[in-house]
């Protein structure tokens, strides 16, 4: 992947998306990922830092080393974790297929919304295990786009979610990844491939998951490749503003939101 | 609803299908489901009594009244439950909208996959409402048939699916009310309405679910409408036969197969 490639852009509106979208999910991706005082964990692809923050922090004495294509990323990621008065993460600049260290170097490798950017997410994943020592853990989070399903039910709003994943496969990522990793795991070579789904349901008792998920992550997200769909005529403007206007309303009272993450942990 | 317009039917298979689903699913929807001793509880549209021996096995000294509009079924739902050796339960027959019983008569009502088939699921709810003692517990079970996703994808095969929430849905049926439970039990006049979902996440790492769930279960299920479909024109035979064929492959090595459940539990 090169950086340009990236769908989601760089913008600001982007990385508060990713921020948000960080601070909701915590509880739901990463309440059962912890790394042992001591234990050497690679970050592979931490982007702008939205999950470092919180793997150092589930993991206090883990020595973590967050690497990323991206220089202007890297950057970032260590102004936030820096604020956040965090020690101890390690900044690399590196690219996922060609990784600068010895084989064995890791106890742990975390992947966090990666694998769907890349063309090739099997032959990343079989690199990553040259890095892990025997035994060790892999862990990989990854959304699914069709995993998405709303009530009011609408065709428009589903035909605009399927926008992203059309566009993100034109740049050979994959949008519907997260029902793929366990086969995607195996077959890379890892062994007790473990898959848990991780449903974000949003009811209007939720409100905090309203405008955390279904408005400033998931909607938000969809609508930041409006001018692309445009652009490509993959929706007319009326069918698109249609269905927008139906994900918006999927966060009004009565409205339901469904998205289903998937988390695999496996040992090399 | 008649007892003609149940859309999967009354077959020898598909009574299998029921029994295999309600073992497979046990854990999954019911293991926080348990009503004191002693508590009066209504199971409103018992069927052939596959939910029945759970309900009475989790909660031991309840007493059971389950009703069904259908008597053969009921009957079907009597033998299974004195075969399963079970006592305290009284089948009787009734129509949810006008059930024989004096207000406020219950300590809690269970509903599962009942209200897919009304026309009017609200309504029934109000009904059974007003059957419930002030604080007693509404606890609802519904499945969802637009929350099914898979690996392979397979465009045929989300066809085949939609075809049964056509067919449903001409028999005054909603085979997507899982998404709307939250919605449809508080618009019914109930307080601290919770909903939550339940997927059934299904790899090769899980050979009972391929088997009890993914075959059995769901695939079973979207095939007994073949001959409606076909006959209605929903599919060609050759759409059809491709949409089945890649649903059998979800089950094979390397596929996938996810479905939701959603339960909800309330006041009056």
């Amino acid at each position: 992947m090169s950086e340009n490639s990236y769908i989601h852009g760089y913008s600001e509106r982007e990385s508060e998306r990713l921020a948000d979208q960080a601070e909701t999910l915590t509880g739901l991706l990463h309440h059962d990922t912890h790394y042992p005082a001591g234990s050497r964990v690679l970050e592979a692809g931490c982007g702008i830092g939205a999950q470092t923050g919180i793997l150092a922090r589930n993991s206090p004495g883990a020595l973590i080393t967050s690497i990323d294509i991206s220089a202007e990323s890297l950057k970032r990621a260590e102004e936030k974790i820096r604020k956040e008065g965090i020690t101890g993460v390690t900044f690399r600049q590196g690219d996922i297929f060609r990784l600068p260290f010895e084989p064995a170097s890791f106890d742990h490798i975390f992947v966090c919304f990666v694998l769907e950017h890349l063309a090739e997410p099997r032959r990343a994943l079989e690199q990553l295990r040259l890095l892990l020592k025997e035994g060790g853990t892999l862990t990989v989070i990854e959304g699914d786009h069709g995993s998405a399903f709303f009530y009011p039910e609408n065709e428009d709003a589903h035909r605009a979610v399927n926008c992203l994943v059309t566009l993100q496969r034109r740049t050979g990522g994959n949008g519907l990844i997260g029902r793929e990793l366990y086969t995607l795991v195996s077959s890379a070579g890892y062994r007790d491939v473990h898959v848990s789904p991780r449903m974000v349901y949003v009811d209007d008792s939720h409100p905090a998951l309203v405008e955390g998920f279904t408005k400033l992550t998931f909607t938000a997200m969809v609508e930041g490749v409006g001018p692309e769909v445009l652009r490509d005529g993959l929706m007319s403007r009326e069918e698109w503003e249609r269905g927008i206007a139906a994900l918006h309303r999927t966060a009004e009272p009565g409205g339901v939101f469904c998205y289903t993450f998937f988390k695999a942990t496996a040992h090399r």
